[in-house]
């Protein structure tokens, strides 16, 4: 049986193999759950890039640019990181570069896996049906925060280790932190995030709907994964619900 | 209000600014449980090293020589890292050099912190007093296992935010998550853990009394703290219940 396993912060990366395995990178506030979204809004490719000048040069090649830093829109870009900016129709068949603080840097320390998945819980059960059918050993990659644990991306990872329960081994103990933490506060996730850090920081944003709307689950029929230098979409975007 | 924060592996500190705070240093299974017995038990000095060649050289200066790898007693040291086998009266008065694979480099790597406190749940209350009389922003350092995520350490995490919540801030997501982990574990932390890879792993070297015994709350009135290079016991270790 393949297992599942958590780590909670990119800087822990090099404590993992990752040589067969296939990651699931998480940023749901806001950066993996906004590529969902503009995936299920049409966009073509999407080119996650660590640096702000790196990622305006993608302009030159057609694509839109998107950029967050700190929480803000970075300037001079044409999308920021909230998902309802990618709603309005502009995206559909386009290419988009993308750069967040923490979302693009857990993608990009992955490389070396066999497969990676860009997880949010608006594509969960998606994800989880990919990881089953897929059978590697799984390690969930949280963004967290500037490096350090944050609860949002960790209740996502117990969300799908509760959804790959019957699958796959949890037997380590970020896996069942994840599971234990997701399975005691997802009666109303909201509310509970309210007490977190960044989701405090991005209240005072006031981008409180994007919170709401980061936190649905299975909100799209999205497979987004890695390929070569471009995250491509397996799945046809439909809203099922 | 000062804050209490959680570091939840040693390979996650340099994350943090550790000038101006106290450090709970913390390895539950077993290198901080066993040092608190240590002093409980009238040790004098203990000097915790990070090699095994540098701690077996402080036998030449009259230590004792406490060494475990992977769980089990180093050959050619005089002590483990099991409670137990301090408990024999041959630690009384004695200065002692441990080496242990993860408690010890979580203190030593806390070195720039105003004060470094050994945290256990043997001395959960007494480490919390103190912190309440220093009234510095406290970092819990989480010693883990090889860097990664340990239940345990989180769980004493949890339980030293609950005892110190009326007095300082715990905002912070690793915080909040240690809290309710334990509030969510602690009226059976000793089956809650069972499921935990570490404690599987000692369970097999057939050292569960140690676990029963490392979960215990308060059985120790002992405040080790770093000073220089070495640690002192600022309480008196007189067992309590």
């Amino acid at each position: 049986m393949a297992s599942i396993d958590v780590c909670f912060s990119p800087e822990l990366l090099h404590l993992y193999s990752l040589e067969g395995k296939a990651v699931v990178a998480v940023d749901i506030l806001r950066a993996t759950s906004t590529m969902v979204t503009a995936f299920a809004e049409g966009a073509a490719n999407i080119f996650p890039v660590m640096e702000l000048e790196e990622c305006l040069s993608f302009a030159q090649r057609g694509c839109l640019t998107a950029a967050e830093r700190n929480g803000i829109k970075a300037e001079g870009f044409d999308l920021g990181n909230s998902p309802f900016s990618y709603m309005d129709g502009a995206v559909k068949g386009r290419d988009i570069a993308i750069t967040t603080t923490n979302g693009t840097r857990a993608i990009r320390l992955s490389e070396k896996a066999d497969e990676i998945v860009i997880g949010a819980f608006l594509n969960l059960q998606t994800v989880a049906d990919h990881l089953i059918t897929l059978g590697l050993d799984v390690l969930v990659v949280c963004a967290g925060w500037k490096g350090q644990f944050n609860l949002e991306d960790t209740l996502f990872a117990g969300a799908l280790v509760e959804r790959l329960q019957k699958h796959f081994s949890y037997e380590y103990d970020s896996s069942l932190a994840a599971l234990h933490l997701y399975q005691n506060s997802k009666a109303n996730l909201v509310d509970y995030l309210r007490q977190s850090s960044h989701v405090r920081r991005l209240e005072r944003l006031e981008i409180f709907k994007d919170i709401e709307f980061c936190l649905r689950h299975d909100a799209y029929n999205v497979l987004p994964v890695w390929r070569q230098d471009r995250l491509i979409n397996l799945k046809v975007g439909e809203l099922t619900n």
